[in-house]
């Protein structure tokens, strides 16, 4: 029997563990918020519960296990198993690795999040497969970015670069727990999508935004701004636009600094109807890209593997080793 | 005799070509001002004739030329010799290369203008010499920027990535001739820093930038607002902060994407004092960096080659051919 391994995909919101085989399927899955976890220690735990739970799930005895590996948002020290920083999580510097290595007789590898989802969305049936060069941009609780070349990922000479949601993209704009003002991810990331629709609704109160909340038990998730604007309602159309407005700068910043062949949406929002995310945010970008005067231009598609990416590419981090 | 090769900087303000020898020192200038050439052919024509007196000038007789390279802004297509789009120079599609090729009986290369700037720093005696990854970013009439990885450069899939200048900064900010809207260039290249200078100026008939630029013949340079600020004014103080700030928003911007061992500033802005420009810029960039909870940080350093950078670096077009 061949090789299975727990991919581990640590949110913002929510803590998914994966059992993943060769083939980069999830064979079962455990999840909890992420906001249950109070402490390091406590996120660690909550990672190494999950983990078993995803093995008990799909049948695998703990030895049959190859490795585990963990997707973390932030500025992070693989080697040392170390989250330095992250924006999005309540985690100072922490070591996420040690009670997993205790607890499990199989090797364990930290990577950046949305490294992890660019793993997989550069391996066989990914969007961004067999590409020379390609850009991930994950829409979540925050932003992330990864850059593959030939398959193979590259983070600068540090192993912190592709930090996409951190690109100041209106200076002087929205505080971003980094230190920063008018980050990218201040506008374009799933939590910044929600407040942006909360924000509307306490301006119009007639808006259909608060009928479709009530239906969905109040809840203002990042899908309701679209929703109601396919059902006509020009304040979530605002919503919308702005959304876009600012998913499209940081989108054509990326491409004008990197032209890639591939720029590939994945996270949540990127789950969206293609009629209203990528095709008009394909539209805005090609009117203000730099290739557009006449040179090859960078496609831009959304992930293939949705909200597995994450999963199987923190698992894929122990393949790769 | 080592053979001797002619480099012309077409910049947004003024052309110069030089006579350049292998060890990439300048052996002769010709000089004129851009905005005399009115149409592409006047432009082609006006490179055509300062190669020439460069060449004369430092005695060179055509033969003896080994290549004549050309370093121009924009977005260009090398191959076929071809600027496809420029946003500071009134240029169209057009063919730089033509004129040379029938004038000269030396093999004639064009090339990104950053990029040249980028040859010449990455070789012995520049500022990024022996790095691993380097970003050159030109401050000048607009931004231009280059990435070189062990010394080779490094432009994309299609040849025109790090357009750094037309990375917005201020979504809603400036309208841009790219297109685009608040594009750092219109906020850290040169011309924005006098723009500035002007704007504060109307604003404040007290302030001390009225009388240094009388006895500048009433010119407002690049360097009036520095050195005003040196002297006291509390205006031109306002000025070279909100610049001061907008170049380390698009710094920092590009080293929490690319995360370089180091990035230099060049062009004529990093001629600056560097008690001026780059020591605050290393001071707000270090205070914003995603690296800097405990990773290795990005050096930030000033071109070593200063104005001769892009001269030289366009006669490497051709010694590396």
């Amino acid at each position: 029997m061949s090789a299975r391994y727990i991919g581990v995909d640590v949110g913002g919101t929510n803590v998914v563990a994966g059992l993943v085989d060769e083939e980069r399927r999830v064979l079962a899955r455990a999840k909890a918020k992420a906001a249950g976890a109070k402490s390091d220690a406590a996120l660690a735990g909550l990672i190494a519960r999950l983990a078993r739970e995803a093995a008990a799930e799909g049948g695998a005895a703990p030895e049959e296990i190859g490795g585990i590996g963990i997707g973390s948002p932030g500025v992070l020290r693989p080697g040392d198993g170390l989250v330095l920083y992250s924006c999005n999580t309540p985690l100072g510097p922490t070591e996420l690795l040690a009670p997993l290595r205790e607890a499990w007789n199989a090797p364990v590898f930290l990577g950046n999040d949305a490294d992890c989802a660019a793993l997989c969305e550069a391996a066989p049936g990914g969007a961004v497969h067999g590409c020379r060069s390609a850009v991930v941009v994950t829409l979540g609780t925050g932003v992330g970015g990864a850059y593959v070349q030939d398959g193979v990922l590259w983070r600068g000479h540090n192993g912190c670069a592709m930090e996409a949601g951190h690109m100041t993209v209106r200076a002087d704009g929205r505080r971003c727990p980094c230190g920063r003002r008018g980050c990218w991810e201040q506008y374009a990331s799933a939590t910044a999508l929600k407040r942006m629709t909360r924000e509307a609704m306490r301006k119009d109160r007639e808006s259909l935004l608060w009928t479709l909340a009530a239906e969905n038990g109040g809840k203002v998730g990042g899908r309701l701004a679209f929703e109601a604007m396919r059902r006509g309602d020009r304040t979530a159309k605002r919503v919308t636009d702005a959304y876009l407005f600012y998913l499209a700068a940081g989108v054509c910043n990326l491409i004008n600094l990197l032209q890639p062949d591939r720029l590939c949406l994945a996270g949540g929002v990127a789950g969206e109807r293609d009629e209203d995310l990528l095709y008009p945010l394909r539209e805005r970008v090609s009117r203000e890209e730099a290739a557009r005067c006449g040179l090859p231009r960078t496609e831009i598609v959304k992930a293939a593997r949705g909200g597995d990416a994450g999963v199987v590419g923190a698992a894929m981090l122990c393949m790769n080793h």
